[in-house]
């Protein structure tokens, strides 16, 4: 059963509740391409986007941040119209909806934004539960980078480029 | 005829010539997904990249700097071992070689830094000169992004994701 799940903008306060779940969906190495020696600076910097960009969070119904998402132009310039987001749910809060919860409201975020469509750069093969999910929104698998992640189990795994028209 | 070209490292100094090719070129609009209002602070930021990334320059037989290449990570941590490129050529030194010398340099470059393939992910697909040479050397065209660029001339045109195993 899922619970219920606000998302809202993140504010520079959620950073500490943020950066725990990027640094241990991170050591887990299987799903984002992040470096786990990445500082907390250069996190910050990556995460909580500048506008144009925007980042959110999932809040359960008990309080705590389960999961964030931020989205911004995957290309600067002529390239601009079409989004990218990146998703990061809590190891131990999967299966409770936030990474749908997130999803949607990204999607919905983007058409409001004027985004023309969305495109995910690296979706781990291997990440089916994530595909998906994405799927049931509506995204395709535009390509896929042979080899394109280093999967700590699986060895070298294809990378999926993923695109939905908004 | 093919003018000598010689390609090295970028270094602060060459920044004052390649600073005006890039304003140049992303002005023109037609082949960068390059915003003509960034600045010139953030434009350094994402040229002059920080090792493992490179810059090099290219430079012809009269010593003038005419196109510059840069390399890093397309993606990070588990996704590090593919590399992305970028180049860019003064528009009044087109058909001199600069291009096919950088990107001879750039995929050797890669192979010795232990890459295992090169990704360019933003090739506007009316740039067909560029897509005839970088698939001289072995590119493919992974995908297209539908739509992917808006291009002064033509409209929206499809982005080509191109790949090569090094």
């Amino acid at each position: 059963m899922l619970a219920f799940m606000l998302v809202r903008a993140a504010t520079a306060a959620d950073w500490a509740a943020i950066w725990p779940i990027l640094e241990e969906v991170g050591a887990e190495g299987e799903t984002l391409t992040w470096d786990p020696q990445t500082t907390e600076a250069r996190a910050w910097a990556g995460w909580m986007r500048e506008p144009p960009g925007r980042t959110v969070v999932a809040v359960g119904d008990d309080g705590q941040i389960i999961g964030s998402a931020n989205t911004y132009p995957n290309h600067s310039g002529p390239g601009a119209h079409v989004a990218n987001a990146g998703f990061v749910v809590h190891p131990a809060r999967r299966h409770e909806g936030a990474g749908r919860a997130l999803c949607r409201h990204v999607l919905d975020q983007a058409r409001a934004d004027g985004y023309r469509a969305m495109q995910f750069n690296a979706v781990v093969e291997t990440n089916t539960a994530a595909i998906r999910l994405w799927q049931s929104f509506g995204f395709q698998i535009l390509a896929t980078v042979p080899e394109g992640f280093r999967h700590p189990v699986h060895g070298y795994v294809g990378l999926h480029i993923m695109y939905m028209i908004l």
